[in-house]
Formats: C-alpha cells, sequence, structure tokens
C-alpha cells in the first residue's frame, strides 16, 4: 500500500506492506488531514520516523477481538495505552508513559491506505457527519480538551491567539461557553472564515486596545512571539493555555509569570466523544477550514500546500475520485 | 536618617530626611533582613530606585488616621494599592496595577530607621514571636501563599527545589500537609538545617531516583537550570510552582509543557496573617535560618555577605546593641 513517510529526514510516498499489529482493528482510510504537527515532524519535532499523520476517517475492515465494528465508518483516538499502568486504568491512555501515539509516536500514522488501531480507541462516525468533517474529530478534540483543564463561563474573558486551523477551532469550540471571546490574528481572509455570532476576530496589531483584559487567552498560534502577546494581553492571576507543539527553546520572561501570579495550562489531547457531538450538532461548520485536497499519490505535494501561509486544512483522498 | 539605597545603580548608605507620606503611619524600623529579591534589585531586576528592602519588624511612631496603632509591634505587608480598583475593592493589593510595593516598586523599603506604610498594611505581632522571627513574615507568608493557589492533601507529592532561604521557606511551610515532601538542593549543610520531622532533604545529584514522580514541584532555586529540573520531576498534568524572580530570559521547552500537559503557576507574594501564626506556633524554627547580623551602617557589606553562596538570613539592626 502507499504510505506518506518520513525516513531518515526524508519525505517520500513509499509502498510498503499493509500494516498488522497484533489484534488490532485494520482501518482503510477513506481521507485524512494534514495537521501541523505533521509538519513540525517533519522539521524534526518529536523525532519521528514512519507513517505520518493522525488525523482521518476510515471503515474498519477486520476487528478479530471485536467483529462487530467491521464495516463501520469510524474515528480513533490517537494514544494507544499499555493498558495496565495507573492512568491506563483510569481509562485515559493520553499519558501513559508507555504509549504510543499514532504518527507521532512509534507508530505508523493515518496518511496512508491502511492503519490499525485497538478497537478500544474507535468511535463511530455519526450518519449526518460527513468524512470532511469527521476528519476535524481529533483537532476539535484537542481544542475542545482545553474545558477538561479549566472552568469557562459566560462572564469568562478569552483571547484566543493564532487565526490557524487549531487557532480557530479553539475559538469555535470555547465560544458556545463564553459571551466574550475574542479570535487574534494577521490574516484578515482567516479572520473572516473563523468570525461567527460567537466569535470576533481581531487583527493582531489592534490587542494593545484591549490591556491587560483577559482571564484566559489561549496561545495556538504555532510562533515563539505568541507567548509574549499572550503574556501582554492576560490579567493578572489569569491563564494562558498552551495549545502549540513546536521544535526549539524559545524564551520566555519566568519572573513576569511570577510577579503577575500567571497561570500556564499545557494542553495537548482531548477526548474525541465530545467533539463528535459538537460537529453534529453544527454549532459551527468546520468545512469552511478546508483549503485544499489532494490523492495520497500527491502527498509530498499536499504538505508543501499545507506549510503555505495562506494554507489552511488540507485534505488527503485515499479513494480514487 | 541613615538608609541603604540604590541610586543610579549604585549601592550606598545614604543620609536622607525622614520620610513622610500623606496619611501614612510612620514606623521606626527595628531589624530588617536580606532577601534574594534585594540582591536582584541592585542588579538591575525591576529597575527600582531608592531604599531597597521589604521584610521588617518595627515600631508605629505615628499614626494620624489609626492612631490605636503609635507605640504597637508591627510587621507589614508590602503591597500598597490604590483602594480604588477591582483588586482593592476585593481586600487584595497584591496585583492593584497602581500599587507601590515596599522596597521594590515605587516606595523606600525598609533597610533604613524609618518607613512608612498606610495604617491598613499593619499587622501586630503577638508577644511570644521575636523581632527575629517576626522578620520572616514577609518570605514565609510568600512560601505559605502557595497554598492559595494549589491543594495540598496529605498523598500530594511535593518536590522543593532550591536550600536557600526561600526553598526551606516553602518546605517548612507546605510539610505539614503533606506526608511526602522532599526539599532538593546542592548544599548539605543547608538541607540539614532544612530537615525536621516532615522536610527530607536530598542532594540534586540523586533525583533521578524518584523518576518523573512528583504531583507538584516548587522551583525556588533562583536559576535557571531549577525549571529544567522540575521538568524531569514533574508527572504528567502535574503542576510546578515558580516562586523566584529573576532578572533576565532563560529559555524553556515549551513544547513539553504541552505534550504533557503541566500547570505552571506563578506565586509572589501571600498574606501574613497565616505566617504570623506559623511562626506563633513554632512548628519550625526560622532563627536556624538566620547565618549574621550587621547594624545598618555597614548595609553595603551585609549585603556583600548576603551574596555569597554560603549565606542565608543576614539581617540588619537599627537599634545600636
Amino acid at each position: 500500500m502507499n504510505a506518506l513517510r518520513i525516513e531518515k529526514d526524508t519525505l517520500m510516498l513509499s509502498d510498503i506492506e499493509t500494516p498488522r499489529r497484533n489484534g488490532e482493528a485494520l482501518i482503510r482510510v477513506l481521507r485524512s488531514g494534514i495537521c501541523n504537527t505533521d509538519l513540525e515532524i517533519i522539521k524534526g519535532y518529536a523525532g519521528f520516523e514512519g507513517t505520518i499523520g493522525h488525523e482521518f476517517v476510515g471503515i474498519v475492515e477486520e476487528s478479530l477481538d471485536a467483529p462487530g465494528w467491521v464495516g463501520k465508518r469510524i474515528v480513533g483516538e490517537i494514544n494507544v495505552g499499555c493498558n495496565a499502568c495507573d492512568w491506563c486504568r483510569s481509562q485515559d491512555a493520553r499519558h501513559c508513559p508507555n504509549r504510543s501515539v499514532l504518527g507521532i509516536l512509534n507508530r505508523d500514522g493515518c496518511h496512508a491506505e491502511y492503519l490499525t488501531l485497538p478497537s478500544r480507541n474507535l468511535l463511530e462516525v455519526p450518519r449526518d457527519v460527513s468524512d470532511d468533517e469527521a476528519i476535524f474529530a481529533e483537532p476539535l478534540a484537542a481544542a475542545y480538551g482545553i474545558t477538561e483543564q479549566i472552568s469557562i463561563s459566560k462572564d469568562t474573558k478569552i483571547a484566543v491567539i493564532g487565526d490557524g486551523k487549531l487557532g480557530i477551532l479553539c475559538a469555535w469550540a470555547l465560544a458556545p461557553k463564553s459571551e466574550r471571546l475574542f479570535l487574534i490574528g494577521k490574516h484578515l481572509n482567516k479572520l473572516s472564515i473563523a468570525e461567527n455570532e460567537n466569535v470576533e476576530g481581531v487583527k493582531l496589531a489592534e490587542v494593545s486596545k484591549f490591556g491587560r483584559y483577559f482571564d484566559v487567552v489561549v496561545e495556538a498560534s504555532g510562533s515563539e512571539s505568541g507567548f509574549e502577546t499572550a503574556m501582554d494581553m492576560v490579567k493578572p492571576r489569569g491563564k494562558i493555555v498552551l495549545k502549540s507543539t513546536f521544535k526549539g527553546k524559545p524564551t520566555w520572561e519566568a519572573w513576569r509569570v511570577v510577579v503577575d501570579e500567571i497561570t500556564i495550562v499545557g494542553s495537548r489531547c482531548g477526548i474525541f466523544s465530545p467533539a463528535l457531538d459538537l460537529l453534529q450538532d453544527k454549532v459551527f461548520d468546520v468545512r469552511r477550514l478546508i483549503s485544499d485536497e489532494f490523492p495520497l499519490s500527491d502527498g509530498v505535494k499536499a504538505i508543501k500546500e499545507a506549510a503555505k501561509r495562506d494554507s489552511m486544512k488540507i485534505m488527503l483522498t485515499m479513494d480514487p475520485k
């Protein structure tokens, strides 16, 4: 089968064997989405080698231990735990120290014709959620995961920094909970994609008008300067949620965190179930984030397209159209 | 009167006028303590000019608006708010945007024969708390302030990094709440000062034995490497409390904070009242932290002594002995 892989620091389309992993379900991928984390992995973040990609929708082809899944259209939680540690026993593999992570850590990912996952990682996609929408289950779960970590009420003043896909999904996911949410970005076209009755876009150059106004600032820009912007916007004793992962060691003014008693909350993966609910409820239209699609055979080209400044979500299709 | 001052980046003992500040109480300082923040201020942190020092015990000499204070032996909260903003109206001047801070921001400090503070900032020192002990009200309040920000139970595994004064006070203040508290430091002599039935000292070189074990790691080392050590010791979804303020922009691996969903809590000043209770209860003996005392007239020499690696708390005395 074809798979888009990092091998010895080089991105390539490779013809490899269809994967088998003891007892796991075999899934035929219908579509996958390219995430900025894929781009960071290509640059060397996480030191991963293998098939990249962790956002997908697919059909279960085989599932020996849970045959009821065969034929179902599914998405899959990307963290696969050891099933034995304290984390896994509390039904949360996201921090299992022995975990593998789809397309990120010790596990081939989804930019391929097939992948495997344990059946316990699978969730059926509701009928009225399209393939294109289902791709967003993973990043939307990551966005909505913020609500697992901090409490947000109608009065919570929230700024989301970053008008890329992740920033917009964070804004969309959090906005129904707050009456004062602003999305901060550099690109008017992206801000206009994001804006809806709950989300107001603000150009980065204009944020000084707020002063230190926000109870919560979500840093989803993926840039080093995003954290400094967040520090300038958050109230004393406010919270900065870090969503972006990127390679490197940026600098930070730790003393300001102390003096203003800021809380910084690292936030990675969310659980899929509420994200599927959000997709089913159509509170916002994630398809507005899709800027293009490519067949898997053009995967290398698709990655180049995804790295362009104006790109939003680039899809890969595994079926011939 | 004599005052130990920073003027144009230079530390000097100056003869200045006894301070007056509209309506504030005039306090004759009995003793003051030199804090690492004083040393950072001398290096340029906070850009302060004026009389340094913020740990003291004194006697109220004048108090026009609240004459009942006259003659009382007091300590004083160091943040003076505007009394009008939202923070001040909620009885907490610590984040008032217009605040002054004793010896740190827009307000002459306590390494002087006299200082002024509003009477609302004063707390009477209980009779069975000595002058030497009372000096510790401020740093102990800062240490105990951590309990205002995060919850600690008997089962909470805590490491405090840094065997300086602040680290030891943090360990002493938190240890009665947890059955598993360890103080991490480089100096056996300081660790042995710190150890008691609740606090176990561990050499920094030996922390790898714990692995990523701790629910809470308090970074009180005042060094850039302290944060990295904290990251290596804290559990996924654990908390790092930042206590040290120092000038500069260290680097940090922000991506690790995201992947492991660490929460970082900046922590500065605490309220004095529980600190005075701790001093009165004699749960630990803060006087073990005093390494020397100097008369104010030798203030410049005292600061040099405080900057030495082996020094702990250096006291200044304003009364001739």
